[in-house]
């Protein structure tokens, strides 16, 4: 069994054998400048683990990893053309260092090299993990959407939150993992449960992401506390704020929605942190966490392999739910 | 063999039988709207067209041809928005119609769908259609670069010119015959024979379109005569013009590239055309048009199929070498 840091490895050297250095400069030169921002490449990783479940070779999996997780990058750059967002990982996104044609076009034709890794899928799965990949990166989309529109409505159903999720985040996650456990030679079964693995890590994943952005440490979290809050973001603890505060907890609340001053961003995450304490949505959205966080160590359970050989997922499983960043 | 008029009619019914008719609606009604505005569909034509030269029956190819189609026009909503252009076939573009987030959504979903109907190819020709299509999309993307690149140079060479289309315009021709070459059974000679075909036909159909820009007939091209010299596109003619113009000729024309007095637009227009007239430049590019023209037939007599089976390509590229719109 190979360790996570050893799969880490093997992804960042394979991500840094790619050559962007090509011409046209001004298409290709961003690709590199956002493969370079580093993250935590989990996505490549669950492949790899998934695969290395079934098969000692994990070489296989690689270039289907990589795929994955140029796709996962190219999304974060058209996500942060459409969010207007500036930084990423502490440094200018593309569309600020450049400009939003450049973003635009360079993100195409990231999307394009992700396919071109995914074609090196050994042929005989090259079909599943194709139609896969393709159903998720739509799905993917359709989340990016949903969330869009969630900003013009008040009315967010704590459901339509976590489907929106499932879509913008978790089916990624599982994809990467089934793709490796196929490929790794696993039955249909033990891919299956690998893929809902991932879509409740995935679920709780972002619903510990939504904790961070309220109650993070801002030194370690990587972003500024209360973001989501200022801009009033219908998160999982929002959306359930909106549904509990009666009374004077409510125009409270409402009251902080319409307040955009700059000079009131502090008072107003404070504020708006301690109605979520006061509603208890701060442990509603925990419990829901550890809900889906069960779910998935149970999928896990079932894989038919030996329990020993999990261990990584788990470890990987259980840093993602302890993490302060 | 199957005629033009039948083989369009084969993918207009395929094309209108695709649902874009589901949630979430702002992301899939925008792709609905792009493939209902027509166009010639010459791609998904080129496609089956290649497979009946070798195959009765295009079927098989009918799904890749609509990935072609698919994609093309993606490609054209993400260059609407990058171009700023407010109008496509005399309807508002996406970004106009909705706005510039939904048009780079739509249009990755898009690309997306694009790639579930080249999954589609049988399978036996899967692999190679899906990275001649890769490597064909990641070309286009690489011509837009350049496109974009010249606007900001005034030394774009003539050879520069005529690789920046071929990348743009002529390798999705040249890839829609090869794929429906392979589908057919075509040999690999035949194949590439076509290939090339569609290289040189598609660049003289954008020396075509850089010629109607400027002497066409504003009823029948269906856009506004002269737009090309109005925002100084660095087309074929001007890129000779520049080249060629001395003296008072040199004077004028730079003179004229820095006016952007929108009361003086038909003065500009008239100015460059009759520039271009007394050059000669209005001939050097008919010329070029015409050598890759015969260079195209060329390719296409020496496919090793009977003559009379390849009259419907020949139609079909005449037709676009002698169009008025």
């Amino acid at each position: 069994m190979k360790a996570f840091e050893d799969i880490q490895n093997i992804i960042t050297t394979e991500l840094e054998t790619i050559n962007w250095n090509k011409d046209p400069r001004g298409l290709y030169e961003p690709i590199g400048y956002v493969l370079s921002m580093g993250g935590k490449r989990i996505r490549p990783a669950l492949t790899l683990l998934a695969c290395n479940l079934f098969s000692d070779n994990v070489q296989p999996a690689v270039n289907s990893a990589l795929g994955i997780e140029i796709f996962h990058n190219f999304t974060l750059l058209h996500d942060d053309i459409m969010d207007r967002a500036d930084v990423r990982r502490g440094r200018p996104t593309v569309h600020k260092k450049w400009d939003d044609n450049t973003a635009i076009l360079s993100g195409d034709v990231m999307q394009i090299a992700s396919y071109q890794f995914i074609a090196q899928t050994p042929s005989e799965y090259l079909k599943q993990v194709l139609d896969l990949f393709s159903k998720t990166a739509a799905e993917i989309c359709e989340g990016q959407q949903y969330d869009v529109d969630f900003e013009n409505r008040d009315d967010v159903k704590a459901e339509e939150y976590l489907e929106m999720i499932r879509l913008k985040t978790a089916v990624l996650l599982g994809c990467a993992l089934k793709t490796g456990a196929w490929i790794g030679g696993a039955g249909e079964e033990d891919a299956q449960l690998l893929y809902d693995f991932g879509i409740n890590i995935g679920l709780a994943f972002q619903l510990k992401d939504d904790l961070l952005d309220v109650y993070g440490d801002e030194a370690t979290f990587g972003k500024k506390i209360g973001g989501d809050i200022l801009c009033n973001k219908k998160t999982y603890l929002l959306i359930h704020a909106l549904e509990l505060a009666k009374g004077e907890d409510g125009a409270e609340l409402e009251n902080w929605l319409n307040a955009f001053d700059d000079n009131l961003s502090n008072q107003k995450i404070l504020a708006v942190t301690s109605l979520f304490n006061r509603l208890g949505v701060k442990s509603i959205c925990e419990d829901k966490m550890q809900f889906f966080y069960t779910k998935a160590i149970a999928n896990l359970e079932k894989v038919s392999v030996l329990e020993n050989k999990k261990q990584e997922l788990r470890k990987l499983a259980e840093k993602l739910m302890f993490r302060n960043d």
